[in-house]
């Protein structure tokens, strides 16, 4: 699968340039007042609808772009990917076929965003050492940071795939069980320490049958393309719970991801080596060849003020190790298995991506503008936004956004 | 929603006392020679064609019985489920329609049963007290053989969907990372602990949005039925994997389940009391009115040879109290949502569900015929049974059978 790699200017008016130029074309599934929802690509501030563009033009695509979900065009394999892409640069390069193609462009503004695909499985990562060295310091101050096991495979569990939203939902403050180590027994209420954490996600748009095994240099195979995540995170239901059988309700309640899913090949610039596994080798079945990293930086903004700006290179494990790792037992895997890195974290304090490792525990409240926070408050807004170098200039990835409201 | 409660006698031969009477009928997706999957009821030994008499009787309910799987019967409601189980009744004991009916009778040696319900998320449970405290006193034998939590809450994690299986499916042993405590580092390879656990599933026939809460007392609206589950563990890699986040590798490879679902209404009979949560009280949420307990007998069967009959009444968390816990945060529920017991496990040693607690951690093999075991070898086949006391008499859940096979 190579990249088209454009050498021609899309004739939409403003995109050249922009964050969303032809080497980019992320994909959604946008819904028009009341037609039903279909796939576009993002180039500037519009949205190729190409549901529409295969009806008139390419009638076998139909199936695949003219539905609601990315699951169909996914399954058609990697090939068809890449031809799908090829083809969105052509129809937006070709300034002959302005007339044609323009009205096929809706104003990013006039459509909404769905969830982009279903969600088969979800399985959540803990991907950066710095942030799981962070956390291992605040949790576990006497003893040491990295647990055993964390360099020698990519610690995971399996999340909620039914409660993943698209972003700009509103989320609902979780209720449950929380005790505070002072307290003699858990409360019922609203969490007191609601968090967020800043990943990047990959989704896999290849069936795999039980039994089998996933290399690492299947990668561009098997994953379509990276959404941003949100993984909100309740804390105090989260240190409760958590022993010994992992998170549960402290992430179950809601999970957002960006509507948009950038295809790997528009990534292929940001490719960067992992900052390096050399001090405990990995086992053979996680070796990889050539830069699997990507250098994605996150902006975290909290009711309009950054506070944190994670860069994605600075992560352990690839996001191919993570994909071998999954499947390495015999796993099957589905259009529509979601995988996430877990929090990005980068080595300095305004790299850190969840509310616990910015205020440190919540013992150092951090700035927001003219506020301080520790933990979310409700009527609070995250947006968190993801960019990186393209075949041009710098892409953008979409943004997830998210308020937060009372419990209900 | 009542249970029919059939007065009358079945005409279809030798099942009239059988496990699979008029007061059982568990619905199944079966398939014969070339003809699409559809929805039929076991009786006796044989199956009752739903697909096939909606479409010559009850055309408006073709969609949700002519179909391969569970889902759209489920999404109809609980009502439509009473009125489906009271028409099936009606059919199976109006002797004077036995000539139409018989049509579509199936010998149940002629049906191939597929997964019966398409899964959406899926959580396992530790909702037994006896496993909970053995799992602790071999793991932890120094400390406390129950967590802090273990009394507050039901402790539950989030598994892999897409790889459950329909009994009768074959296993192949998972491979990975395992690491002996005597040993410096993990080595990669085929799992030298393999084990199972015997659980009781449910299955969620409803649709919750975002921001609610399930209660307790909507159990019977909100769970369709019941099956048996094999949840295959690997100890070793479980063992090495599980901290912080959990088992992952240890559980994704294979989780298998019955090819019957038993409505709750056939079940109503085998209701009792929890054992007991008075030491400890439960949250409000959490609380119950009435018998919220199954008195179902499990038996577990390797190569021939019954090794445990753990029983479901010996648990210390109802069904009821998992669904109030799994939503209380707000988490949505979809239709095809599935929840296993985690191990059941009795008080006496002959009572345990897993080989874990059958072998003390592998110290104390267990003879098995002639044989002896502590964990599976390639080739043993395990074939779990469940019954339970009907409205005439014992009914069958089914069984969960599966055998394993080399790592592929």
């Amino acid at each position: 699968m190579t990249d088209p790699q454009p050498t021609t200017t899309t004739w939409v008016d403003g995109a050249a340039g922009s964050l969303y130029d032809v080497d980019n074309l992320p994909y959604a599934v946008v819904a028009t007042g009341d037609e039903p929802a279909r796939i576009g690509v993002r180039i500037g501030e519009h949205v190729l609808d190409l549901g529409a563009a295969a009806r008139a033009l390419r009638p076998e695509w139909t199936p695949l772009l003219a539905v609601p979900r990315l699951n169909e065009l996914m399954a058609a394999g990697a090939t068809t990917w890449a031809e799908v892409r090829a083809w969105a640069v052509e129809l937006l390069t070709d300034a002959t076929r302005r007339d044609e193609v323009e009205a096929w462009l809706l104003p990013l503004a006039d459509v909404t965003c769905r969830l982009p695909f279903e969600v088969a499985d979800y399985v959540d990562y803990y991907a950066s050492e710095h942030h799981a060295t962070n956390v291992g310091r605040i949790f576990r101050p006497d003893g040491a940071a990295l647990l055993p096991n964390w360099k020698h495979l990519p610690v995971g569990y399996h999340g909620r795939a039914g409660s993943i939203v698209v972003s700009g939902t509103p989320v609902h403050r979780p209720a449950g069980q929380r005790k505070a180590p002072t307290e003699d027994a858990p409360t019922y209420g609203p969490s007191r320490r609601l968090d967020i954490e800043a990943e990047l996600g990959f989704v896999v748009g290849r069936s795999v049958p039980l039994g089998q095994r996933v290399g690492t240099g299947e990668f561009a195979e098997t994953v379509f393309g990276v959404t941003g995540v949100n993984d909100w995170s309740a804390r105090d239901i989260q240190a409760w719970e958590y022993v010994p059988l992992g998170p549960n309700l402290a992430k179950s309640f809601a999970t957002s991801i960006s509507a948009w899913v950038t295809p790997l090949a528009a990534l292929e610039p940001a490719r960067v080596p992992l900052p390096g596994q050399d001090d405990v080798p990995v086992l053979p079945y996680l070796a990889e060849d050539g830069p699997s990293g990507y250098d994605i930086e996150v902006e975290v903004e909290l009711n309009g003020t950054v506070v944190a700006r994670p860069p994605y290179r600075s992560m352990y494990w690839s996001p191919a190790q993570m994909l071998a790792h999954l499947t390495v037992n015999g796993a099957s895997l589905r259009v529509g298995d979601f995988y996430a890195s877990g929090t990005i974290s980068g080595p300095e304090k305004d790299q850190r991506g969840s509310f616990l490792e910015l205020s440190w525990g919540g013992q150092e409240p951090f700035a927001v503008g003219d506020a301080e926070r520790t933990f979310l408050e409700d009527g609070d807004e995250v947006v968190l936004r993801y960019t990186a170098p393209g075949a041009r200039g710098r892409i953008g990835l979409g943004e997830v956004r998210g308020k937060i409201l009372p419990t209900s």
